[in-house]
């Protein structure tokens, strides 16, 4: 096939590409995988499954395993080898996402529309659930195969420095810290690039590293995670103030009510749209490498900028 | 060398082993290996390192990479192969009694003589660097190289399904829900195999299989893991009954405050001395398959049960 032919296939896919099924599909595969995964409800002790699953099933979009999984693609694996490494990423982001709601951090009484994890089953058990969560993803990734350019080693690498003390965790010291602080631009990518970007770019490249993709894959989609996890997170401080609670599924204006800098604060609203638009055009660009076979990737990252919850 | 001169060895090696040394010289290159292992103080975010050392080093017994060191030396291994899976452990170990101390969950003020880990760096750093122990726990391990007999994989799965929601977290969790009510045997027994056994199981496996030790030397590891920490685990309770807080480095006759189950509530003081009596015979019986070569192993199984914090 020419490379003409090539784009012209790459725009057709593009157009003909309904994200919304592919979502829905990929939601339904992940939730089946992860119901396998973890222990069931009732076994014993059935508290903590109880609140392990209630957060892990609460509704969430399950972008993170989504770009994992079209990551494979567009290296052209199969997406059942990649599925243990979406599922790990997704229980890694719920584990944060239950502790970052404590009381003694962000103190939200809501995630995703329903109460949140503390609220529900109490403090001590909330803490004990993101630990098994967080334990749970490296059971499940130490499931997955390994390939010839990427062995077990650096796929558990992969998930405990992207999660760890000098990224995600990070993030959400750095974010606590500055609360009630005014940050400068370069403090609030920081804290951005931890809590966003380093996961969203631990999920593409597992999922690249699941199709043995080359060194020049994972360098985009190295590149590719990181801006629309920038992305993500800039568009999350705009939600945050143009958009309600009801629309929001978790408490609207929080970060003003607890003087969180935020990009929209500290460079303006219309600012901070156009820098999300940048970063998502960087990450198509980071994309071309893929020569039309990353339509999902490309489709998912345009839906994280265009969301309006 | 004939059968009966390796026995008169092991004889005499017992006789003549200096566990104070031993312990003082695998605590001295324990400390030095986390030491390397851990960001420094300095890394940014500082807080999350200052609250991780803190706890790590606080002067803890080292217990549980001592095993680890001396079941690969039973095995005929090297510790400093052992050495990042002895470390990994005693993150596991340090990230627990963070999260366990915290006031949703035992909420103790003091640990090993000093003021817990929330006491000093507040709550939310508390559960943060807890998360970030855990996850430096599965850093460290991935760094360990692999043997004939065991991949990464089982080394991953070992340190996660022993610190996961069916050992560790469960015997944690039971326990907070066992509070204030009249317990078992049975009952209480599931407690302390979970929040004892699993990890000290864990920590002579690992050293097992850092030696590429056989099938059968990990059974019997397994056993000797097992009743180990069942007696250390009564041995807790019995101490917090019968010392002082000065004593223990941490609140004494917490269990009868917190109206917790302990086996002597339950079976009575000399009763419970019996039973980790039996269980430590039990584990020197298991170390038979060693002929001899596990004379540290047995000599730090005494000191456990002879120990008076």
């Amino acid at each position: 096939m020419s490379s003409t032919a090539t784009r012209a296939g790459a725009r057709r896919s593009k157009q003909s590409f309904d994200l919304q099924s592919y979502v829905a599909e990929r939601t339904e595969q992940v939730n089946v995988a992860l119901n396998l995964f973890l222990p069931t409800e009732k076994t014993a002790p059935a508290t903590i499954h109880k609140a392990m699953r209630y957060s892990l099933f609460a509704g969430g979009k399950r972008m993170r395993p989504a770009l994992t999984l079209a990551a494979a693609e567009a290296c052209g694996g199969d997406i059942s080898e990649a599925m243990p490494l979406a599922c790990a990423v997704e229980c890694i982001h719920t584990y944060s996402l239950i502790h970052d709601d404590l009381p003694a951090m962000d103190n939200d009484d809501f995630r995703r529309g329903k109460p949140t994890n503390h609220k529900v089953f109490g403090e001590g058990i909330a803490v004990l659930a993101g630990d098994a969560l967080l334990t749970q993803a490296f059971e499940i990734a130490a499931q997955c195969r390994t390939w010839k350019r990427y062995d077990m080693r650096q796929i558990i690498l992969e998930i405990a420095k992207a999660s760890g003390s000098l990224q995600l965790i990070a993030g959400q010291v750095a974010d606590l810290e500055g609360e009630g602080k005014k940050l400068t631009k370069a403090q609030l990518e920081y804290i951005h690039e931890r809590k966003a970007s380093a996961l969203l770019c631990c999920s593409v490249r597992l999922g690249g590293m699941s199709a043995n993709c080359t060194p020049k894959q994972l360098e985009a989609l190295t590149e590719f995670g990181y801006c629309v996890g920038l992305a993500f997170q800039i568009i999350d401080d705009i939600l945050d103030i143009t958009q309600t609670t009801e629309q929001l599924g978790k408490t609207a204006g929080k970060d003003t009510t607890a003087q969180k800098a935020t990009y929209p604060s500290i460079v303006g609203l219309e600012k901070s749209k156009k820098i999300a638009q940048q970063l998502t055009d960087r990450a198509f660009q980071a994309l071309t490498v893929f020569k039309g076979k990353a339509v999902a990737l490309e489709a998912l990252a345009e839906y994280l900028l265009k969301r309006d919850r």
